[in-house]
Order: C-alpha cells, then sequence, then structure tokens
C-alpha cells in the first residue's frame, strides 16, 4: 500500500479535538500574568515561556506526526513551509508565511497572518521588553529538536512592541538526520 | 423583533474561533508544572488555579452571554442548567450533566462526561492533594459572580485522584439580581 498522501492544515483542523479560541487566550493570559508576578524579571518571564513552549513542542510533535501525514521532509525549506502552512493551522487554526530567506537555505522567517494569542492583549509600560508570545519560540524549537533539528527561534517583529506583523526568524544550527526518534518504513 | 432565541451549545461551539484541544491541554500542563515549581506548597497551587480559573471566568462570562443568547435565567436551578449544557459545550465541546440537587434548590453537582484538561495526564506520588483541574471551578465561580450569584465551587469526585467521575459541587451562597452587569431591553 503507498503511504498516506500528507493531509492539508485545513483538513487536520477540521477533523481534530478543538477547545473555544477565546478560553485559550485567556488561559494563556493567565499563565503569562502568574509569571510576572512570580518571577518578577521580564527576562526571566521570557525564558519560562520558551521553556514551557520548549516542553509543550516536544510533545506536540508527536501529535502533528500522526495527524499529519507528514513523514520526512526533504530539506529545511520544505520543513519550514510544513510548520507555517500545515503546523500553524492545525494546532492555532491560523496560517503563516515563510520569507527572509538567506542565501544557505538555513535561515528564514515565519510571518503570522493572525495570532490568537494575543486577542485583547494590551501591555503595560511595566512589561517593555516581554516577549508574550515566547511560548511559540520554544514549541517550534522543541517540535523541531525531536526531529533532529536545533535551531534557534527568535522574534523579529512583535505587534504587542508596535511593529506591524509577528515574525519568528527560525535558524536552523544543526541537523542529525539519523536520530530522527520515530520509524518510517523506508 | 422578538429576542433572539437562546443557541445550543453544539450550534456555538460549530460557530466560534477554535484552537487544538491537544495544544490546550499541553499549555494547561504546562501551568500546573510551572505552579508546582514556583509555588512548592499543592494547597498553595490549589489556591492559585482557583485564582487563574476566577480570572478567567470573569471575561468569558462576556462572551458567553454574546455568543450564546442566554439571557437572565429564571433561577439557580436554569443556571447550572445552562452551565453544563451550553457552557461546557461552548468553551471546551464537551457536554456534563447536573445532579444531586438539595431541596431547597441552591446546591448541586456538575459531572463532567469528558475533560480534556486531563488527557495525558498522570499524577506523581507527590502531587496528592492537588485538584489538578481546579482552574475550572474558578471559572465557574467567577464567571457567576459577574452576573451576581456568589457560589462555592468545590470538586467532589476526580478521577486523577482514583474517583469514577468528575464531579463539582457548586452551592448558592448569595443572590444579588439587581447588580447585574449587563443591561437587557426588558
Amino acid at each position: 500500500m503507498p503511504p498516506a498522501a500528507p493531509r492539508s492544515g485545513d483538513a487536520i483542523f477540521a477533523s481534530v479535538e478543538r477547545v473555544n479560541a477565546e478560553l485559550f487566550t485567556l488561559t494563556y493570559g493567565a499563565i503569562v500574568r502568574q509569571l510576572l508576578t512570580d518571577l518578577e524579571e521580564v527576562e526571566e518571564v521570557n525564558k519560562q515561556l520558551d521553556q514551557m513552549g520548549y516542553n509543550i513542542g516536544i510533545r506536540l510533535i508527536d501529535e502533528f506526526l500522526a495527524k499529519s501525514n507528514v513523514s520526512r521532509c526533504v530539506d529545511f525549506k520544505e520543513t519550514a513551509e510544513v510548520i507555517a502552512k500545515v503546523g500553524f493551522k492545525m494546532f492555532l487554526g491560523v496560517t503563516a508565511s515563510v520569507t527572509n530567506w538567506d542565501a544557505d537555505g538555513t535561515c528564514c522567517s515565519i510571518v503570522l497572518e493572525d495570532n490568537p494569542l494575543v486577542d485583547f492583549v494590551e501591555l503595560p509600560d511595566t512589561c517593555q521588553g516581554l516577549y508574550y508570545c515566547n511560548i511559540l519560540s520554544g514549541v517550534i524549537r522543541g517540535a523541531l529538536e525531536m526531529v533532529s533539528m536545533k535551531t534557534e527561534v527568535t522574534w523579529i517583529r512583535d505587534m504587542l512592541r508596535g511593529d506591524d506583523a509577528y515574525e519568528l526568524q527560525v535558524k536552523l544550527l544543526k541537523q542529525v538526520p539519523e536520530e530522527y526518534p520515530y520509524k518510517d518504513d523506508e
């Protein structure tokens, strides 16, 4: 039997169990507020959100591989496209685009067209320096690490900081293909 | 024009923006883990989860009233039914049933038929005493307070503690109808 074709982000999103986006947004806001109260330093909150995202990403990749029928990507370029077109759609219900590739294809930007994490959010002046959505960078980093790609993920633009979009730079640091944690039938 | 009829939980859930339930589950798990690390005492974590839920509930009620077309409930009995049948469906995509009413209709239990917060969760021995889903009791308490019902919400049964269901007891302490925070056209 030939392997199943990869499914579109829309098709997957329509078929998985979901919860109300506003509940998710408010729950995420409650985390950030909690961290700001407990940790005090904005820089520590950024780190902690990234770490929480990483812990989520290393588990979410299983759901992603199981539901999407995506198997090994040919290269980092394809990987980035899959994250933007399938991953963001499947988990957050939004799409993203990939842009700003460097010459050797190891660094690009993912630009979000919509961002459900920030609905109703306004940062007070005391939160300058906060990367409110830093959980997302951690999720991508964690998920990619489980398919043997060490990456560095950083915010380039953040609308909560006055920019005109949400842009995440994903930089491939190291790739170790033989350590794939899942088996395929090739 | 007659007022719009209340909408079913299914209809609302189908029409609102949603995110992947597994992402929500893992994000919630990350909060609980964070609180356990930061606060150390399980009892403090229970309190904090309840407080976070309360903060979410006082905002979520707006979305609930806006989307559900539910206006003033006749009494606490109807309120409890609406929470179970419309509220849980609308936000978590699950339904719940109302049972164990006391004689004067001011105390009942809401029993969850499914609970997306606990997928993949197993509590280690060090977390005995934790009410993992305590955010839910806070959400109900907060939301009801915004429609002038002071309640006490406590877990009666919790499957993570070895019980056979998730059962929340909701006890009406005080009702102040004239302080409704929203206007209606009556």
